[in-house]
């Protein structure tokens, strides 16, 4: 018998969070969604079997709690990810961000039944200008609010862990694109939107700007490895990064879309945004060594299977 | 002619601060100190010329940002320092320190002409179990809120800098002790205090359980000598550790005490508490690079003069 059957998702209607709540419909999880409903997608699960939605605001405790204490595991994905907006509105984010964090470790901490915790974090945002690859022993130097709220939250993770008995695990998370994004600003979205309506691409800073990009389908994957994780675990704490270990540049993301789309976009390059990082990529030997985790998707498949899905479900 | 002239220190009626204000003061520095006036130094210190001290709470942010726009730096040391009273209240310590920094470095990023700034951290708490000797190129390891919380406040710091321009630097402090601390609990005043009362000693965890304790003064050599590096910063947001490297057990501090006092204290082991760290040392050697700064006081020193100190200060 599963020691685990019935999962909390904050941002379960984000990009992130609808695919894996799918993924754990199929898995015969019982799932209850909290989500503010701002993507859109509410409409695409709602009545689904062993689903429940909840439209509540992360912020409101009382409300959380009650759904948190009946169930096994939270799975917190609820968050504001957006860098240039962090730099914009650094509060609005440590509100949404840190804020709400701490909150959901008070109830974890107080609760009798739910104890486990699974953390989305960064990768690239975390580590600032680190020289890449970065893994789990490099140094955190968030040089954006949004970097400086997900290192935030680890640390009191972490802390609570060990002084209050959870069990947690942190995901780092490359840059994460696939379908179900439509709400999404991303550069993989934004640039093959751009490609379909034959529209200049714009890159700030240089096309030699640099991420690890990873499929939403190999991030969901690699989130059901860790619940199995969680019976193996010997520590409280346990991070890892979730990426592909290559360097993809703005130019190969561009000439990735080209070979796909067979359509050359020619593009603008304009100043780099003040928050963002120049190069990123990130190491998943201990995910594959500890969790046995081996992303499938290359970003060559993983991009035509998201053309085709943008054409499909936003220009149809 | 000084570049900076005009200084703010938050707590500056604490331990660190108010040995702080005194070396400021003999320097000709202006100095306007924040204080909830809680230490009980003020009367010490009051009426002194160039000084100016205020009794706010540090999360009165109007009242704040009008004392900060005058000066040229601030420098925040206020904070709840107690690992064990962070463990029993969480969310006390996480608004005392990461919040109230964070109005802080609103006010610097939003003020005219104070761009600079001087956080305490700390080594300990933050590197948690990460075997010692670290270093700034550790990674960081929070196993209490309090560390948690300077882990925070660190990498907010770290992003303002970047995003909106502020120049900053982080000091890690290793275990302070010295003179002017009669309110602290810190290990050191409550073995002298056992000593001269002939009182036993209680040990949680273990005699082998370890710190780099540095003297105040080092501490306030220290960052003199970083307000004199601001003008050769190269990077908007420098790290130094500043600690002795050297790992005293409490078994070698009780020792160091017994030798002052000629007075052998028998000691009791009770149960290791949650969040505190077994074993902590760290490098100072990029301080001793960048600032030429080297702690002149060795333990023995150190504790014959505090053990007097308090004879005279408290049992007087």
């Amino acid at each position: 018998m599963k020691e685990i059957k019935k999962i909390v998702v904050t941002g379960g209607l984000g990009f992130i969070g609808f695919n894996l709540v799918e993924k754990f419909l199929k898995e015969k999880y019982e799932v209850l969604i909290i989500d503010s409903m701002i993507s859109g997608t509410k409409n695409k699960i709602i009545g689904r079997k062993n689903l429940k939605v909840f439209d509540i605001d992360i912020s409101e405790k009382k409300d959380i709690k009650n759904i948190i204490d009946s169930c096994d595991l939270v799975i917190h994905l609820a968050a504001k990810g957006n860098v240039v907006e962090s730099v914009q509105e650094p509060i609005e984010n440590f509100n949404q961000n840190v804020f709400t964090t701490i909150q959901l470790l008070e109830i974890l901490k107080d609760s009798e039944k739910c104890k486990k915790i699974i953390f989305s974090s960064t990768g690239g945002a975390l580590m600032g200008d680190t020289p890449p690859p970065v893994n789990e022993k490099s140094c955190p130097n968030p040089i954006s609010p949004y970097g400086a709220s997900k290192l935030a939250c680890e640390g009191y993770i972490n802390a609570y862990s060990n002084c209050y008995g959870l069990n947690s695990i942190v995901f780092r998370f490359g840059n994460v694109y696939g379908p179900n994004g439509s709400h999404k600003k991303g550069v993989v979205n934004k640039f093959i939107r751009n490609s379909i309506n034959d529209i200049e691409h714009i890159i700030y800073g240089s096309p030699n700007s640099s991420r690890d990009y990873i499929h939403v389908y190999d991030i969901c994957e690699a989130i059901l490895l860790g619940i199995e994780y969680f019976s193996k675990m010997e520590k409280n704490y346990e991070l890892f990064h979730l990426a592909n270990f290559e360097e993809v540049t703005l130019a190969k993301l561009i000439e990735t879309i080209y070979k796909v789309s067979k359509k050359k976009n020619s593009y603008k390059i304009l100043d780099y945004r003040k928050g963002e990082v120049l190069r990123n990529f990130c190491s998943f030997e201990k995910a594959n060594n500890l969790l046995k985790f081996n992303p499938k998707y290359n970003l060559q498949k993983g991009i035509e299977d998201l053309y085709f899905w943008i054409l499909e479900n936003e220009f149809c």
